[in-house]
């Protein structure tokens, strides 16, 4: 009897897995995504559980408080299952609790036909008589059977019909064939063709009796690191029908892309993460039809994927092994067309599945993505592009010319890797105001429930704060309080492990029982990934010689973007001092981009053009960046004659 | 138990059966196949074994004589075992014995760039470049490894290697990607690609580490409603390795291609008779590599197959039903380029395979094929090529048009649906010489040994002859002999079962034991198949106001083609009056132009124009067709003037 029986609160959830299996797993195993930064290493302490019933055998560990052993509380990687146990996994351990950026906040992007001079005049005229999806564009055709005076073959009887109205050089395969004379007779000629461009040729893709042309649904993905996002639209009226998200499964396995990449590595790693995302979009095609009842997956005709190269490299199954050695190389950055079901997709079996074409091993379908969704790439104006994430891309440019960048960030941001860090879930403080150094901050947390730790937004709202107030100086140091009474179980500002700390939320009113608190190590990791983002927008600028008054416009895109606050982002120095009015929210562009791409030849061909167009630039070894960043070490800045006040 | 032992002599093979099966479909279990003309309905009496130990349960017949049952023979198609049994199969039931003909009798085509000014100037460009095989190009690439100065992906460094010899617009799939990184890493960047012309694009279609661009294999494929030949190329050089063949598998389901339709649409029919085929490719392959010990069915990257539509269809496994079925139309007339692999040929897994486009359902890729190694379509003068087997195909044209019609000439050429007839293997009277009505006529048979039957090119010498010596009138009709003793035993010419019929060998001195005879119901069918044949060639003369003297030149292509006497065919009046020197052998023309097809993108792209070029006219049901096949009738013709002597 190697098996044993581990049972999930508060989800009643109850899995049956073999002995000495760790409890990470076991989780993964009952579906049940437990955070995990270090990938089950035992060096985040991200993953702590609750035992409330039997024994596991722990590793030791001194990321646990004497306290939380005495509760109970220990590290799902390092805790092996022997026998029968109850596992209550707290809110903050959950990797898939939180908020999801589901859509895109950028005015809606109506006119798809702007801009097309410098495409190629066959993509416009295919655009314009085919005027729907690159990958899945329905026509009726009502065919004359053939006669003694008209014996052409089945299939020619179908090309000459699409000829007629301009579709020409069209390709299939195999399987349409095989059954294609009964199909043809058995509905009198009357068939739906359903025509995808795959790599450089038309495609029949598949066939349909009678006129099910009005019938045609497509997915619009966004596959992010943290989020995949599923756009279910109507192909017919453009309509998004159901947009719904859900944590990126691949989260157990690492929480960022380089833990991922090591991980693809291990024995079977590739496999499993490329089979943890595939679960994940076949999840969200089947709730996403589930909430609309009347549509199959089987009606799904396409999906266009967009994200960063190192998900879609894990998407199709491809090593990426080389996106994060020097010299940085993806495999592809142009990903080919292929049928969805040949990487375990379930839509339609002859559906198409395409990924938005990428720049380099940083800069992916995504940002190509979000730049269609800013129209950057269509102006004469010159403006700026930025994604923060884990990772922060960025790009400079307009009509005639883009560059980009990309900058290691971290995790700070995204609530990571920060002592009370967490990501945007409820109890998640995003908002500070301090009133006096010798106070407890004002704050507000989402769903102004009992704080449990710090999001990215917040955590620079504590920064401005702080600054403001004359807690940190502009290097980010901590002040000791001179008039604060010496005794430290109250202090506010107090010694800890590593320096000062300052306390936000004692334990006794926080959600998790531990003090939330920011140390001088927090602050520190903070400001290198603020430094990190500004050298990047500093450095593109030199490298341009362009200056920050010459950007017309600053779109800012990600999950994190749209909480932010844009005034303390610039008090902190993280974002250019230039009016508010400048900077546009874009939100989620890459699924909202992946959405254009579905719809339209012409934005699909623009994704190609802006792709083709991008010069990338590698910060890792440019020693501009190197400068800006140092410089950029500093609350907003060393040069403070680039942070006016109050130009904002 | 429910299995019992069928043991086939001569082969001293042993296969183990359900009860209650057919000695024929034992056989084919056995990889033993016994010709079935009528696919084992029981009515052509071509299946005819010798039980020669235990009892089977057969249905009566009169298609054996008190003498054959008596000595045990049976209908294969019509006995049952229950019981263990031994099988004699006498060689005159085997399909897979006789003489295939393996390859082209022109003379070898040299200049594919002849005649290259109506082909695309892209066509021509990739040719000069690529200067080799359509399907399988090998080019060794040694790429600059990347560097931080130089991050272009993987994928994007093969293809940027490959346009700078001018090679754009390539595409791969999946397999390709996933291995990508590590493979070139491992080979320090040193590999060869693998190129091939798939349905409009250029295909990466597989990867070699080092230089393997001087190991390329390719594989030429005709495959005859009778006989399936193959050609192993060693693409480097060029040259034929190794020709072999064999008889198509499908026989035992069917002998001519109405029947096999037939088959193909019952329960697994189609699917039966597609593995046949795919079975007998792939024996050859095997067959082929063995003889040529250092090569390796992987180390072959393509293949290309002619042969006539229902054959292409069948190889794809595509439903033929509506071929045969007025108004006549074939799925598609232009096969995919497929991988070869997709139906189940063993080569390089990765490898393509193209099948030489057709015209109509019933001018196929061997038409295409032997009119590109005749270069008919190049000349100024119009020519004619006929290709005769169980249907006739005959075009007529030059460089600036093609015109073709399709007759069904019916089996007896091949030896089928005679009396006496059989396929020209060891035993087949092939030459005939009539010095007196009264004496027996002096024979030579293929191999000198004692008859077994009359062979499609034996029984137009013998139709000569006979008319030659007042046996037969010019309506074919057999004139009694007044001067005959009136003895039946001893008769030349002596009343049969239908009217009279001609002795040509008695049973004491034929290999089968019985009298090989020539009746009136069998020179009745001779008549017409020849006038069928003629028919269509004077048909297509009248249909574009064209006399025989216009004709420069006439090309005889086919299996039966090759041994066929032109000057007795004249006297029967099947082929038309002209010089002999105006008729060419082409002998098996289909795999010669696969040949050609897969060694030279022109070739292919020729191939193409000549299908896109020829027009089919259909026949059945054609006033003109049926007026000449009447006229056709007599021997040589109704309209003397058409046949003066001597001519020819």
């Amino acid at each position: 009897m190697n098996k044993v029986k581990v049972k999930f609160l508060p989800f009643n959830k109850t899995v049956e897995i073999n002995k000495g299996t760790t409890i990470l797993e076991s989780a993964r195993l009952a579906d049940i995504h437990i955070q995990s930064i270090c990938g089950g290493d035992g060096v985040c302490g991200k993953c702590r559980v609750i035992l409330k019933q039997g024994k596991v055998s722990s590793l030791t560990t001194s990321l646990l408080t004497p306290e939380e052993i005495d509760d109970g509380v220990i590290l799902a990687c390092e805790s092996k299952v022997f026998e029968e146990v109850q596992i209550e996994i707290p809110p903050e351990s959950r990797a898939d609790e939180g908020e999801i950026l589901l859509s895109a906040r950028a005015q809606k992007y109506l006119d798809i036909y702007s801009a097309v001079e410098e495409l190629e005049p066959d993509i416009i005229h295919e655009a314009k008589i085919l005027f729907s999806s690159p990958l899945a564009t329905k026509l009726f055709l009502n065919l004359a059977p053939p006669s003694l005076e008209d014996t052409v073959s089945d299939l020619e009887r179908i090309y000459r019909e699409l000829r007629k109205i301009g579709i020409s050089a069209i390709q299939t395969g195999l399987f349409n064939l095989r059954t294609l004379s009964k199909f043809l007779r058995q509905n009198n000629y009357q068939i739906t063709a359903t025509l995808g461009k795959r790599n450089g040729t038309t495609e029949l893709v598949f066939l349909e009796a009678k006129d099910t042309s009005k019938t045609n649904y497509g997915l619009a993905l966004d596959i992010g690191t943290t989020t995949v996002v599923a756009h279910l639209i109507d192909m017919v009226s453009k309509e998004t029908l159901c947009a719904i998200g859900s944590f990126n499964k691949q989260i157990t396995y690492g929480d960022d892309i380089i833990s991922r990449i090591i991980f693809a590595s291990e024995r079977k790693g590739l496999e499993k993460l490329h089979l943890a995302v595939i679960d994940n979009i076949n999840n969200l095609i089947q709730d996403s039809c589930s909430k609309k009842g009347n549509i199959k997956p089987d009606d799904i005709s396409a999906v266009v994927c967009a994200g960063n190269p190192t998900m879609l490299h894990l998407l199709l199954n491809i090593d990426p092994t080389y996106l994060r050695k020097e010299p940085y190389v993806a495999v592809t950055n142009e990903m080919p067309v292929i049928r969805a079901a040949e990487v375990g997709i379930r839509i339609n079996h002859r559906g198409l599945l395409a990924c938005a074409p990428g720049v380099s091993s940083y800069i992916g379908g995504d940002i190509t993505a979000g730049l269609l969704v800013s129209d950057l790439a269509e102006k004469q104006d010159v403006s700026m592009y930025i994604d923060m994430g884990t990772n922060g891309e960025i790009v400079l440019g307009n009509k005639d010319w883009l560059v980009s960048c990309a900058c290691s960030i971290g995790p700070a941001f995204e609530g990571s890797g920060i002592s009370s860090g967490t990501r945007a879930i409820k109890g998640a403080i995003q908002k500070v105001k301090i009133i006096s150094p010798n106070a407890t901050p004002s704050l507000e947390t989402i769903g102004s429930t009992k704080p449990s730790g710090i999001c990215g937004s917040g955590l620079i709202e504590i920064i401005s704060e702080m600054l403001k107030a004359g807690i940190i100086n502009r290097a980010g140091k901590i002040q000791p309080l001179k008039s604060q009474i010496p005794n430290p179980k109250s202090e506010i500002i107090r010694p800890g492990d590593e320096g000062l700390e300052y306390l936000i939320v004692p334990k006794e009113r926080s959600a998790t029982g531990r003090d939330i608190v920011l140390t001088q190590a927090d602050i520190d990791h903070l400001i290198r990934s603020k430094a990190a983002v500004y050298a990047g927008i500093s450095t593109l600028l030199k490298k341009m010689n362009y200056q920050i008054k010459d950007v017309q416009r600053f779109y800012i895109a990600g999950g994190f973007g749209s909480h932010l606050d844009i005034t303390k982002s610039i008090e902190i120095g993280l974002l250019p001092a230039v009016p508010i009015e400048n900077f546009q929210y874009i939100g989620n562009g890459s699924v909202e981009g992946a959405r254009m791409i579905l719809l339209s030849y012409i934005a699909m061909a623009k994704a190609k053009k802006i792709a083709d167009k991008m010069t990338y630039i590698e910060l890792s070894t440019d020693n501009i960046f190197t400068e800006e960043f140092v410089s950029a070490m500093f609350l907003p800045h060393t040069d403070l004659s680039l942070f006016p006040t109050p130009i904002y």
